[in-house]
């Protein structure tokens, strides 16, 4: 970065742009300290800051590639950012600080984008962001009455920003990445017209800079930085993963599925490991072993499901019920976090207690990649899971590492990805084995195969529906993260709220123009709609995964593109159309690749869609086969069967496109 | 006060208490700046503050009794204290500083009472209290259905520190009190053991303190600091004010009241300028003259009731609709505070707009308390009425003294009160003519004659109901307010909320034991039970004022002893038992007067009361005469018509209070 003298302080450029602009008036630097109220209910914290200083640093002393700051000439110097290629290191030589706040230089009309996973808003400019990975809560949106009772009744409510996968990094349409190197709680206000804030709950090791000519390359840079993930696993391309957790029915009803045409890759049965029963409805035995009494001749029946092309799934998480054999196990070893006794901190989950692995020990991660992941799920046959949680780090236990759990608290995700792809490679499984995590942070990329989008609730709501899956994609996948997809239908049904046949088939037409098509049954299967209680609902679904299928070979390419550049399947429009400004805050409608844009239709009784198409192309609609010209809005029918899909005309792939017609 | 030098700091003590304890490492003051944004919605305002700048000040130069403060030995003074008797005065040589927080010494068991009329919670230990004069919401909190959707469809739910009469002042159980003089918004934080934080967003004029070896002389000396009220009126002791606002029906109306044995000292009809009908329903004509189509021949009927000692009270508020004739003089004097384009600032409430009296225009308040109060009014033949509102100021007109709005803002109370009270004065009327606010900031009682305690909602809720108006005469009443009253079965009726007989009788219950006994028909009349529609309420409500009407021997003496010391009429328990602390934090009982106890039924369907009866005295249950030593709690039995009231056996009444049996 170049540093530059002003007359009253200094600039820090990177390739041409001003990213920090410096004088004793306007400084870029603030220091102090704050106290934070953090309580965590089940996932979901009500944290308080009481920021007892925030002083501006307004002198800046340059020596070579060192900037010291102190409050005033001759005052003590608070904080020294170290000035790399395209990093700021820092550090801080007044231990007190626990509080630091940077402003980056900023434009009136930039738009910024990233931030981990985020649900609500893809264009964060406007609003500020805190990043503690978290349950997203339900419904998500003051405003609505499913987040009123989700708050009253267990303070899970949520916000615009919570994410199960924060990251603090975005993208700017200044084209340029910023990216903040803590696992603390953090906060990037994106608010005022002049500058960015970041804020950050301790003295971060580093800002990392990255610089490009265009947004695509940003990306490669990106996803270079945080880790590319493997391709696709071959057997993916057969059909959709069918969720079913209905015990050894699942097998049964797998069979009415295929009767119907549905093309199947897998089956998914989170209840493999079986079931508790609590006032609260059944639950998962928090065991990681298959279970005999739920699923009998389980090996058997993986056998035979392989003869026929199709794929097991199960479950797992970070967590051992106290009343299971894996505990015993662990607790012998000393393989679970601690609490302030010393003793295993034991986390209540509804009637139920389990102990938290302690992934900074390196026996214990190793031994949960081994011993459960390793021989209980691979060796058993299973071809994938849920590697479910991730956010639930409890702040007041005492980890293997010494090192404070508010600081482990965002850092385990990356973790708990870890644990699971090594468990994958023992096997040789990489690219093979398919997990995917809601959870993330920083570096999850390197280690995760696949996102999924969490749990939406059952509806089309803005902030909790269908559409918030898309943002999820959208901003996940500009930091790295080639591969996302969703649980067809939802997942949280509460306080009546149920699925309805429109809101299935809807999911699954966009679910057809993901990297993986995958049913649920969600929380609460008896009283939701389930895809085979509905013929025109399973007619429907067994349409999208031909569709799927059909796309197969073009999916085949982006995964390849996603092994060699780290482009996601799912794109923003202005990836390939930085030019066309009208594409940078949409966030209902992707690129598919580069020659197919995809607008889902996600509100309820809507027969057609009104999308934006790009500049520069001609766009075929892919169900008429009319042309436009993109550069301007269009609208078109999209009644059930045919959501809004356009694929470019000059595309290597048109002909096939163009065959969807015939399908 | 006295300065005291330390080893690393100094400490400010007032009669042997420190006050402020200030060092280096644990300073006592920081400055800085904020940026705040304030959204107002009819009268509901969305705060939230930006703080760009809080700066510990760590060095103090004492210099005879002036400090100045920097942030470090040989930096600039940014801020000066000069310390008087019992005053602090503030003056900020930096003139960029636009917030303090000022830290006071704080004991872990202190309790700390005040803040001006505070609906939630009495004890203010333990949280935050921001002092901001607006709405006070509807539910006041979260948890409810009612609070979401009052915040949902107006940003008018409200929280517990919402309130029409904030005052920066409180006392605390160390006997002694702090008042910060400034009308900036401020807020008083309780929340931490070691100290209280004043926050004010302004260098702010002064901070006084008061000590006293004992909570009466305390609350005498804030009373003569803050004002002191005229004697109630002769008038009022004839019984109660019936609110009926029903035009000319209501004048037939109150002889069913006078029929059922009702005890009347006025009739008061806010409906007497007539109504305008919006698709909201029929709201008043805010233009306050008498309305001869509602209301034909008024003075003639005003002048019939005053032969049989019943007076007429009417309504007021410092808006004039555009489309009145009032507003037309006031416009064409100019007497209207402007907005931007220095036009009249035309304020909607709701299908009409408004014009703002100026009240800082000595014209424009001379003209409202003549022309309008005096002439309209008072010449007119009301004995009283409602001075509504006072809490609307909105912050971005521009006012005649040239005073940002936002600074207006909490004054306009006041203001409010005096031109109400100059008026009356104007006619020889003081303590004789009545009018009541909700809306206050300090000051407001030595012009004020009578607090309402504002629009609770028409229930038993714990943040909106019959019980927070205890909270509320208790706290105000430590500020010098003597005098405390409400609407007899609350207010507000929305979202399905209605009265029940049941909370009618209750309300009446204890209204029979404050200085006024007043009804209201409420928001939604049609939609809401009133007293003359269920002859088992009509008979309730009329023995109410018999004893109402019974104990007023007994109510001049407190109204004397409120002229004379200016104790409230209502009192906390602890006022009269300071060395009993089981009475520190009662705030559902009261003392009325030092010698009956108060505990009103306050939780729906309940039939008796539990009550802490203060040590050092016997106390005597009034329906039933048995005796009990003060100094632990009894369980009464508190049917309807008998609220759980004891009298001292020892009291200069006690024959009085024994009568109450034989009513």
């Amino acid at each position: 970065m170049q540093i530059t003298q002003t007359p009253s302080g200094f600039t820090l450029s990177l390739k041409g742009r001003v990213l920090i602009d410096h004088s004793g008036d306007a400084p870029c630097l603030f220091v102090g300290q704050g106290d934070a109220r953090m309580d965590m209910y089940r996932g979901n914290f009500d944290i308080e800051d009481y920021v007892t200083e925030r002083s501006p640093l307004r002198y800046a002393r340059i020596s070579g590639k060192t900037i010291s700051f102190s409050a005033a000439e001759g005052q003590p110097v608070r904080l020294v950012l170290s000035v790399g290629e395209s990093t700021l290191d820092f550090e801080a030589p007044d231990r007190s600080i626990n509080r630091v706040w940077l402003r980056i230089a900023a434009e009136r009309d930039e738009h910024v984008w990233g931030g981990g996973e985020q649900m609500s808003y893809f264009d964060m400019r406007g609003r500020r962001f805190p990043l503690w990975t978290s349950e997203p809560g339900v419904g998500r949106d003051k405003t609505t009455e499913i987040t009123f009772k989700a708050d009253v009744t267990g303070k899970s409510g949520g916000d615009y920003y919570n994410t199960n996968y924060p990251q603090p990094t975005y993208l700017s349409s200044r084209r340029y990445a910023l990216h903040l190197e803590t696992t603390a709680y953090s906060a990037f206000d994106f608010r005022q017209e002049q500058v960015h804030e970041i804020e950050v709950w301790a003295v971060p090791e580093r800002i990392e800079f990255f610089a490009a000519p265009s947004f695509i390359e940003l990306v490669e840079r990106l996803s270079l930085r945080f880790g590319r993930q493997p391709p696709l696993p071959d057997w993916i391309y057969n059909g959709a993963i069918v969720g079913l957790k209905d015990g050894v029915n699942s097998f049964e009803r797998l069979e009415n599925f295929l009767a119907a045409g549905v093309k199947v890759s897998g089956l998914w049965c989170e209840d493999w490991v079986g079931l508790r029963h609590t006032t609260f409805g059944a639950r998962l035995f928090w065991d990681w072993q298959a279970n005999d009494e739920r699923y009998p001749n389980l090996r058997q029946r993986i056998a035979e499901l392989a003869d026929r092309d199709i794929r097991f799934l199960g479950y797992v998480n970070p967590y051992l019920c106290a009343d299971g054999p894996l505990f015993v196990e662990a607790e012998e070893a000393g393989y679970f976090a601690k609490n302030a006794d010393n003793q295993t901190a034991l986390v209540d989950f509804g009637e139920f207690d389990c102990g938290v692995v302690d992934f900074t020990n390196p026996k214990a991660s190793d031994w949960f990649a081994e011993r459960v992941i390793g021989q209980s799920m691979l060796d058993f046959g299973l071809s994938g899971w849920m590697a479910d949680f991730g956010e639930y780090l409890p702040i007041d236990v005492t980890l293997a590492n010494g090192v404070d759990a508010r600081l482990m608290h965002n850092a385990w995700p990356t973790l708990w990805a870890e644990v699971n792809a090594r468990a994958v490679a023992s096997r040789g499984k990489t690219g093979e084995a398919l997990f995917f995590m809601r959870a993330g942070f920083t570096g999850v990329g390197a280690h995760c195969p696949l996102l999924w989008g969490g749990d939406q609730s059952v509806d089309f709501s803005r902030h909790d529906g269908l559409v918030t899956v898309i943002c999820a994609a959208l901003s996940s996948g500009l930091l790295g993260n080639a591969y996302h997809h969703s649980d067809i239908g939802g997942y949280t049904s509460l306080f009546g709220n149920v699925r309805t046949p429109e809101l299935l088939m809807r999911w699954a037409e966009m679910a057809a123009f993901t990297p993986v098509m995958r049913s649920h049954e969600g929380n609460r299967p008896a009283e939701n709609l389930q895809i085979d209680q509905d013929p025109e609902v399973l007619s429907h679904f067994a349409r999208m995964t031909a569709i799927y299928v059909h796309l197969a070979p073009y999916l085949r390419t982006l995964s390849a593109e996603a092994v060699a550049r780290g482009l996601p399947v799912q794109r923003p429009l202005f990836l390939h159309h930085e030019d066309d400004p009208a594409t940078y805050t949409i966030q209902d409608a992707y690129l598919y690749g580069a020659d197919m844009l995809v607008a889902p239709v996600w509100r309820p009784g809507e027969k057609d869609r009104t999308v934006h198409l790009p500049s520069g192309r001609q766009w075929v609609h892919a169900w008429t086969g009319q042309a436009y010209r993109g550069g301007a809005a269009v609208t078109v029918a999209a009644p059930l069967c045919q959501p809004a899909v356009f694929y470019a005309e000059d595309a290597a792939m048109a002909d096939l496109f163009a065959r969807l017609r015939n399908l």
